[in-house]
């Protein structure tokens, strides 16, 4: 009987650090699968349909909410973004665990579907303000429009810190990622996650029997 | 806001490892406090009152409970066993985690207490039960009927693998031990583990409202 797998949902403003982590997490533990979100945003310059999203049509993408096939899926900033739910459901028959970036709006709609209880959830809190700005300001060439913006989802996406099962506070990358595998390590000892024990215990009990 | 200490649980079959473990996390772990048990039964040569045991008379264990001052107890072969509620109690008030090496009777006692929220729960499984009786076997001079007893409980101690949160299979000691403590580790970082992110990320919205 093979395990089934988690989904470890990733969430937290933009610039605290989060797809970092996500990208060390896939490097550090190659059995992970990364759920690539369905976007109806154009692709920017470098982007490839397939690898950082699924680039769709907004008629291509309701077809999907519409047919059960979005796991999860919310509006920002005027573009829909989702999660498709094939790959995930296949990888957790594959007994394979699922990362999601995603944002406090699709982690509560996984977490109260009927895979909730598959769901480890985990907040990514910046040290504080300052440095999330310094590092949303470090990285592009955005319009004070843009960064306000950003500024604005970063403090609605903070208020819903307390709707996950771990937070780390990453004031140190290194620490960060060594809480996170712990975090990941830790839920993959739980008994409910591994339904080979009840085979193994079974075997210790026909050992008793044959003494 | 200081945290609330959590209730660490170890139980296996005798010989499985686990006073190995629960000696490793302690020396790990400076912070974490050690439930001594009280016990009917006599000390042996080497033992200590209030380091192995507390050693009591079953007039003075029975009052302790009528009294609420037991968190749990159970009687193992005519023996009188608990874990004293005031140690416990003032370890959460200061935020210390404390470690609990009971049996099942104990750990079901306590998971369904007032502080069942508290508990994580760890069982620990042997590689095999060959694997078990020759550590049983090696480690004194036991007689055969003494070690057909612990034999017996120890098939008894397994059947309630599947109450716990946690488990670990001690195939390797080390190993196990690494498990032992990412799996402390990860508790420590459940939100409702850790209150004073409250606080931290009340300070994160004040930042907000002064930019």
């Amino acid at each position: 009987m093979a395990r089934r797998g988690l989904l470890l949902i990733l969430s937290s403003p933009s610039g605290a650090g989060k797809s970092t982590l996500a990208q060390r997490l896939m490097a550090w533990d190659p059995t992970l699968r990364f759920s690539i979100s369905a976007t109806t945003r154009p692709p920017r310059s470098a982007e490839q349909d397939g690898r950082e999203y699924f680039f769709r049509s907004r008629e291509a993408f309701e077809a999907m909410v519409s047919t059960g096939d979005m796991l999860e899926h919310a509006e920002v900033f005027g573009n829909l973004y989702g999660s498709p739910r094939g790959p995930v459901e296949a990888a957790m028959k594959d007994g394979r665990d699922t990362l999601f970036d995603i944002d406090w709006q699709g982690g509560q709609q996984i977490r109260n579907s009927a895979l909730g209880r598959d769901v480890v959830s985990v907040f990514v809190l910046p040290p504080s303000i300052a440095e999330l700005e310094s590092r949303l300001r470090g990285r592009a060439q955005d319009s004070e429009e843009v960064i306000a913006g950003r500024m604005a989802k970063s403090q609605s996406e903070i208020s819903h810190w307390a709707e996950y099962d771990y937070v780390i506070v990453n004031r140190d990358l290194d620490q960060a990622f060594a809480e996170l595998t712990t975090i990941l390590q830790a839920e993959r000892l739980k008994r409910d996650r591994q339904p080979d024990l009840a085979d193994f215990v079974r075997g210790l009990n026909s050992e008793f029997g044959a003494r």
